[in-house]
């Protein structure tokens, strides 16, 4: 049985989201403030420290259990000729990473990440949305409550990831029916099209829009219409992870997108959230501007997969052991400035 | 006995650098374009991985011994008020590294590499080098040889950081000696200072120039003159790298500017180091665009003692993960586009 029954039972859980635990908050804050550095010259670890403590609600966060969930699905728009890879690698993908060859699973391992593969119906796609909405109204709340169902209770951290040849170009139209613009602004060369197959993204995300119309001014309907199931599992996931004080890692433009509904559907929706890194697709960058969200890399990664999310790990790892292990001016008998 | 008795010996050695593995570099990079991801879509860890197979000289880089080594040393020019901190710090933070309480000895553990620190007389700083040089010639030669002394033969990469109240000064000086510009054009707050500091600190840089002139034409003599014993030492430490075929991670803006004479003695006497992040220190960004280095992380940090570059430890250990572990297209039976 599905988490979410109906549409208003899923708005319902995304307009009451916990706002982050203040206490724990300045608690770390104040932690920070007394370590042996001059303060702020750890950056942006120190941030993350504190916010890892708001998001987790105790001053010292822990990441012993980080989870790296990653959603395959395939899509009807890959007819259109959007991708430069045939549609039977999703499934081949999810193959190798069932036998541990793909990147995300060396990456994972490296991050001291469990690694978990859900495979939405990869041999059934969506349906065109250049036609119809590419999900009914229940095949989209199952692939968000399976989403939110493969969320461990105990993890403190999750990346969330996809695999989906085709994805990219839903992504666009995500981005395109959420924030304005046509297809042409945020379309990229995803896996490697050329010329024309990207001309072919633009028209695919402009016909999407055009159809859908008015319907589009629902963010969840956006999700339902253009996007696709492990989008709308992403979404359902980085749901879950907010009612469990489960911290997010973004993976890049795909994994961007899909929980980009929730920081329309709630005003800061995405603050559990942080963005793992800058893809080189060409979108990301205005996509993370949209939704004031400094990614964390850039390392002209465009792989998907949360490899960007896996590595953005290692960093809230660094501010986590400094926040913990480091010794107080005063324990340490430092001169203060 | 220093390992360099002589100026000349040193310069000899700076000379004649191994140029690197053509060999192993393209075995690394044809085994990357086999690999089960769109060629290219790992960005940086693709480059990094091959980068690693040429200085190590393995098709198949390893990162199992990594050595982190921290120099600390205490600078004359203290005494015309350029640091936040009282010069005693210096001292203080070597019990600190040594007692496990500072940022760098949970960032070494974080990133699974062992942590050496070595102190050089900080008990007795350099000279004024705006009234003398810095250092004698026997000085800066015993610098240097414990820098290049200090790096474990087995080492498959070093990470190079520094501790040492007043050693942003001392970088600036050195940039602007090696690089041009004047010190307003280098200087930046270190640890914090205010306005009126940053302005003596600019102050003590332009006196620096004008009192060593034309001796500063040699990379060498900029180091001994206008640097520190933890620079030299760090030079030091980035010679004996690359004559043993140990990659290298440099840190901020005090590790980039004691490498920098690297670069100015020998075309490409920096090939074998990455710039592991951008700091937030003034001078930084331009030091590496002067040596053409691009960042690998950009967190607003500047602490210095190698915090950097372990956080870029992570980084490399995800690259070698993928170019070792993951799947060729044949062998995962994923279709090519």
């Amino acid at each position: 049985m599905s988490q979410f029954a109906t549409m208003d039972a899923l708005r319902e859980v995304c307009a009451n989201l916990p706002s982050g635990d203040d206490d724990a908050a300045e608690r770390a804050r104040a932690r920070q403030n007394v370590l042996t550095k001059p303060q702020g010259s750890l950056g942006r670890l120190e941030d993350l420290a504190v916010w890892l403590a708001r998001w987790q609600g105790r001053a010292i966060p822990s990441l012993e259990a980080i989870e790296v969930i990653v959603f395959a699905s395939s899509h009807g728009i890959v007819r259109r000729g959007v991708s430069a890879f045939p549609p039977e690698v999703t499934a081949q993908m999810v193959a190798n990473f069932a036998s541990g060859g793909a990147a995300i699973n060396q990456l994972a391992q490296a991050a001291g990440a469990s690694l978990k593969v859900v495979p939405l119906e990869v041999d059934r796609p969506t349906a065109d949305f250049t036609e119809e909405p590419a999900m009914t109204e229940a095949e989209f709340l199952d692939a968000v409550s399976a989403g939110y169902a493969s969320l461990s209770p105990s993890a403190q951290l999750v990346c969330v990831g996809e695999m989906g040849i085709g994805n990219t170009t839903t992504a666009a139209a995500v981005a395109a029916a959420l924030f304005g613009g046509t297809g042409a602004d945020w379309v990229g060369r995803g896996t490697g099209v050329d010329d024309a197959g990207l001309a072919r993204k633009a028209e695919v995300v402009d016909a999407a829009i055009a159809l859908h119309g008015e319907a589009l001014k629902d963010p969840l309907e956006v999700l339902r219409r253009v996007g696709g199931r492990e989008l709308a599992a992403i979404f359902g996931a980085v749901l879950a992870a907010r009612h469990n004080a489960t911290a997010v890692l973004l993976d890049g433009f795909v994994s961007t997108a899909a929980a980009a509904p929730m920081a329309k559907l709630c005003k800061g929706g995405l603050a559990h959230a942080q963005a793992s890194h800058l893809s080189a697709e060409a979108g990301h960058a205005r996509l993370l501007e949209n939704l004031s969200l400094e990614p964390l890399l850039q390392l002209q990664m465009r792989l998907g997969e949360a490899s960007g999310a896996c590595l953005a790990v290692n960093i809230l790892r660094a501010a986590s052991a400094c926040h913990e292990g480091m010794a107080s001016f005063a324990d340490a008998g430092v001169s203060q400035n």
